[in-house]
Parts: structure tokens; sequence; C-alpha cells
């Protein structure tokens, strides 16, 4: 008989940013006088740098002159590609990686969505709490979270690990034995990272229990602090249990252009099986590459003009950063991140829920962040905002929060 | 436990194409001074016409210029080339298919792989035999197929629809009840499709037998006969029974681009649920939007130049199947397909298997191919062409071919 996925349906409600959207555009709809101003969404909003740009139009006539034209890309990737990310992003790191071990695709939200699929249907994973949502809904997905506890906001087969303010956001080691365990550091939503003694705790632990890490480090390049790894591969012992996540998206603007890549060390094996054979068989079987144009684009990033150009960029929403946790602390929030990240994570104030937040902060301030509990549990009296805003919005932003912070009402 | 999806290992050898592509490798190697004509995989020669790379530099200086930058892209595709598709795929063609039943993509393939997953488990599936290897991989990944038997090349739990010369290349309604039908019309590989009437067959039956059709139209550009279909929606009926794939790659020349979409219309429902709401799902939480710049790209596929200019590259590819037909006539081969599709389908000489004559071909005229067997089962003693090789080298494949052809020898 015909059925569908029913795992599907167990989803609570839908996605969270598109829940977001909608609560927006009904508030623009009803006053549309307003301007608002998004500190909301992860997006970038810097244009592709130069040297990039020369990179994709040159891409481009490759592609419209039959001599140089490009087909089908190779399945994992082009050479000059994973040729240009192992050298600056990991063997300058000082970390063993080859290029053979590097997959490229369409971007890190595909990357960790699919990676499950590799793996047995009966693995129990580990969260942190709270994180980006997709590694709990890709689970679910497949059958693995159990059952949903609207109470808790809880999936009974999911490890969440806490990370909050109490903790310094610092997941502590589970007491059940996970199987898969997802880390995100620099973390989204709370902007806060591992040391390299905290993140070895980690290490040794998965290869101490068999557990595999699905290390999701998209942010990377917002790292600023000497102590916090840029690679899980700096950490002895993490080709044989870890799995690492990356994409061009927050390093070089590419959110529209969509590009990242999976490292799948050779070394990492489950019951004798090599992992980077069954990742290269999804890969081979469910993808067709990406394309080539920005994979050129990609390369580019690693160019002199290009690495000058997209740090430039970082270091502009790193102000953001400086300018929103100074805003804030004048505000007299609790404010946590923005150093080693693009986010910054606050307490909400005077006992709000994060979506009264988001709703005072929408109403009063016309200014869009991002509830903390729709990241997690833990994420509940939370409040995310992204330095991913232009210079001028992000300092108008703060001057409105400070307006509205500094003036509190009471709510029920 | 850590454990490994166990079905991955159920998968015999790899990839069709990456074990052609080790021979042809090998064989290169040792034979460095033999020029090597490629008329295996399908892949486009033909560089992207200049509407479309016009098009793509436009789009590139957009995302280069802040007033004009694209971030994240709606997650189931820019409205301007949904609704470019609507009215030139659809509605010109007399389908009522709306925009926001197009979910763009990246390309064909990875929604072929990954429609499965929002069906059940449980679900039987059919395909043709032989048929694009996509269909029964991704179900075999997630333990749909049951075991394999390497003496008939069969999973146990999916239902082959023989095509063959005997009954025309029309698959028969099958005994079993399937219910999920994959078809791929005109066919990869045989190059066959499938008249009004005979689609019209499979639509009431997927009706009055609860089943869902995975319509693949990937190459519904190379159509030439008027009582063939260029989409299911043509047909009364569908709208409740039919999921459709497109694709750029064939269309317009986007292998290295990465361009399709999914077409799953409102009304298709399973025990009350919408599919559209699953996929857009699915779609939200494990893709991030294709490029903005291809999504560009594919809208100038539509513009008055563009349409001219990929119409003219696919009467070429037809000229080169036309072409291919009437040498392989010439050599007394029995042929099929090539008619409204680039893929030439004969049937190998003298009773070699398919994967002797690829080795007879590659050896001896330095031509490559790809074996039928490749594709399933009942593809044996059948070997796919493809008209994507560039005139020239068409021409000088074909007069290898009737040389080596013209004086035959035994094989065992």
């Amino acid at each position: 008989m015909l059925t569908i996925n029913e795992n599907y349906l167990k989803l609570p409600g839908s996605y969270l940013f598109s829940d977001i959207a909608k609560k927006v555009a009904a508030y623009q709809k009803a006053h549309p006088e307003r301007e608002i101003i998004r500190l909301g969404i992860g997006d970038v909003t810097q244009p592709i740098a130069p040297a990039i740009v020369e990179a994709l139009h040159r891409a481009v006539d490759e592609m419209g002159d039959a001599g140089t034209f490009r087909g089908y890309a190779p399945d994992l990737g082009y050479d000059f590609l994973r040729e240009a990310i192992v050298e600056n992003d990991y063997r300058a790191w000082g970390c063993a990686v080859e290029a053979d071990e590097i997959f490229v695709s369409d971007g890190a939200k595909s990357d960790c969505g699919n990676i499950q699929e590799i793996f047995g249907p009966d693995c129990r994973i580990a969260v942190c709490d709270p994180v980006y949502p997709v590694y709990v809904d890709s689970n679910v997905m497949a059958g693995r979270a159990g059952t949903y506890d609207p109470a808790t906001g809880k999936w009974s087969r999911v490890i969440y690990m806490p990370c909050t303010a109490e903790n310094g956001f610092v997941p502590e080691l589970p007491k059940e034995r996970p199987d898969l365990i997802y880390l995100c550091v620099p973390n989204n939503p709370t902007g806060t990272a591992l040391t390299r003694d905290q993140l070895a705790v980690w290490v040794n632990y998965a290869n101490e229990n068999g557990a595999v890490i699905l290390y999701d480090a998209a942010y990377e390049a917002y790292i600023t602090e000497q102590d916090v790894p840029h690679s899980i591969y700096e950490i002895s012992g993490a080709r044989t249990c870890a799995v690492e996540f990356r994409s061009f998206s927050k390093k070089a603007g590419f959110t529209g252009l969509r590009l990242g890549f999976t490292v799948v060390p050779r070394d990492l094996t489950c019951g004798g099986t090599a992992l980077h054979g069954l990742w290269a068989r999804r890969h081979g079987t469910k993808f067709n590459g990406a394309p080539y144009i920005v994979q050129r684009a990609g390369e580019a990033v690693y160019s002199a003009e290009g690495k000058r150009q997209v740090e430039a960029q970082v270091a502009c929403y790193m102000e953001n950063a400086r300018v929103i946790l100074q805003g804030l602390k004048e505000a007299d929030c609790t404010v946590f991140g923005g150093v080693n990240s693009p986010y910054i994570w606050l307490k909400t104030p005077e006992g709000m829920t994060s979506w009264q937040f988001f709703d005072f902060l929408l109403e009063n301030a016309n200014v869009v962040g991002t509830p903390g509990s729709g990241f997690g549990p833990s994420g509940e009296g939370y409040f995310r905002l992204t330095a991913f805003g232009t210079a001028e919005n992000t300092a108008r932003a703060m001057e409105r929060m400070r307006k509205v912070l500094g003036r509190p009402k009471s709510f029920s």
C-alpha cells in the first residue's frame, strides 16, 4: 500500500525561519510605513568580493566557449578546489587531511542534513541544546528521534546537551552513550566556541566510546581567539572519530552561490567499513557536483586578493558584533558570543519568553531577531541577533533597542 | 551502538559510469597514442548559449554590487524562474500547473534520488528495465529493494517492467501492484518514448490503484513526434497521481551549471496528506536553494533569444542522432531510439554481451559507449550511444564503427 514517511508528520510546525518570515510579513503588512531592520536570519549582506566576481566572469566565459566548456563536474569536486582547500584550510593549520578526503557540495546545510543517511536507523544522536535545527530535523525524518514531547520540546531518543550561561555554554559529556555527536563550533546560535582542550575531551570521548563526531565548522572564519581550533583535525585522534563540515556561505558571502564541503578521513571506520566509501557512494548516487563556475569562485576565495577581501568582509561583520555587544551591555542585557562568531546571544529581559521578546522587539523597535527557543528547549529565555546586517542598520538597530530596553515594561 | 546503513553494502559494485571511466582510463594509459571518442556518458559538449552566458554575466555583476546582491534564495526557487517555467513548459502545452507547484533544485538527479524519502519504507517500487540506475539505487539505500540476486541482476522487492524490442519498449502493466512507478520518458537508455495513449494507460492505472507515478522527463526537449506528450500533465488525471522531474541539463547544456525542478501538484495526496507539503519540508530542511546566478541562467533559457539558441543546440544533437542511426543501419545493426531522444539503443552484434561489446568497441574502434546491462537485466545484449558528441567526432565514430562492424569476428 502506498504510504508516506510518517516521520515527517511528527515534525511540529514548520521550519523556524519560515515562521519568522510569516510573522514579519504580517507585521509589515499591518504597518507598511515602519522600516524593519532584520538581524534575524543568518544571511550575509555584503556583495561577493571583487576577486571572486572576476573569477566568476572568467568561468562563465569558459562555459560559453566550446574549447573550454565543462559539463558534469567530477562527483566529489574539481581537484583545483579540493587542493586549494587542503592547502589553506588544513595544511596551513597543521592538519593531516588529503585532497581525496574533501567532498565538495552545494553547502553545509545539505551535507549536515544528508550525513545521517549513511548511519544505521537505531543510532542515538546527541546534540547541543540550543543548536541549528537541521541536525535534529533530518534525524526526525529518518525515524531516529523517537517521539516529540510538546511539554518539554524534546524528542525521546535524542540526547540533549544543554549549553547555557550556567555551564559557560560548554556541553558536558552525556550520561547516556550517543553514537553520533553533532557539535557546531563556533555554535549557532549561541556564538560561543570550544577551546582546544575542551574539544580534545570530546575527541577522546568519541574514540573511547566508538562514537562519531559530526563537526559543523561553518563559522570557522569568525574565530579570533588563539586557543579556539579552526578545525577538529587540529586535535590529535580526530581522524578516527570525526567528520567535518565547512561552508563558503559565511566565510565569503556564498549564501546565494552555494558551496561547501565535507571532510571524511579515510581512517574513520565503523565495524570495518570506511565511512569515506559510503559518503562517496551517496554523493555519486544522489548528487551531481557543484557548478563549475561556483567551484572556480571557491578557488578564488583562496587567492591572495580573495583572502584579503573576504577577511575584510568578516572584519566588518565582527565590528558589527562589537557594536551589538556594546549596545546590549549599555542596555543592561546579559550577552554572550560575538567574539568568535557573528552571533550574539542574549538573555531576554524581565523573564520574557523568547517569542515574547521577539514580538516585543518587532513591535517596539521594528527589529527582527531569532527566538532562542527555536533552537532547542535550553534556548528558551534567550534571543539571537546576527552581525550580518550593514554597519548602518546595525547601529540603528542598537539605537532603537537601547531606547525600548531602557524603559522596560512588564509582560504577562 | 554505532552502526552504518547496511543497505549501502548491498549495492553491488560501484556506479556504472565510474566503472566505465576506470576501464577507459586503463585503456588510454596502455595506449596513449590512440584517440578515444566518447559517446558513452550522457554529457553535452556544446557551450552554454550566448543569451544564457549574457544572463550569467549580468547576474554575477548583481552579486558583486551591494545594491543588487542576493543572499539565500527562496527555498523553493525564485518566482521569476518558477513563473517562466509554468508559462513555457506547462501553460503553453495546455497543462494546469501553478508556479507554487514548481520546486527548483540543483538538478533532476538529486530530485529523482531524494523523492523516495517522503514515502513509507515498505512501498513497492516499479521500474522500467532497463532504466537510469538512480531510481533503484536510491531505493536500495533506503532499504526498499530487498535483496540482490547476482544471477538475475534483480532486487527481490523491485517490480521490473521489461522494455525490449519484443514489446516495442512499451512497459506492460505489472502483475504485482506497485506503490511507486518510475517512468522515464523519453527513456534513458533506450531513447524510446510513450505516446499520449500509452501514457494515459499508466495514469489511469495509477489513479485506480492508488499508486504514484514518478515521471522523469529530463529529455523532454528532444521529443519530435506529435503524439508523444512533453509533460505527464497533458494527460487527464495526472494531477492526482504524478510527480514530474525536469532538468536544464540536456535542454540547455546545464550539466555543469546544475538546475532542475520537480512538479508536485497540490491535488496529489496519500491518506489525506498532500505530498506537496512533505516535499516542501524536505526541500526546506535539507536544501538551501539553487544559486541565484544559475536561476537567472535558467530564466534566460525561456527568453526569445535563449529559446532559439537552445533549440538550435538540440537540433545539432538530433542531427548527430540521425547520423548514428544511419551509420548503424548501414553496418546492419538493429537500432532503436534516436527520434525523440539523444540516445541510440542498439542490439549487440553476434550475441555479444553488453560488456563484451563495450570492450570490443573500445579496443577496435576506440569508441566508448555504455553497456546496456548497466541499466538493468533486460538491457543485456543492448548498447547505448549518445548523440551528445561533436558532429565531427560523431561522424568519425560512425566511420570507425562501420569499419569494425563491417568485418565482424566471433566472440566466446
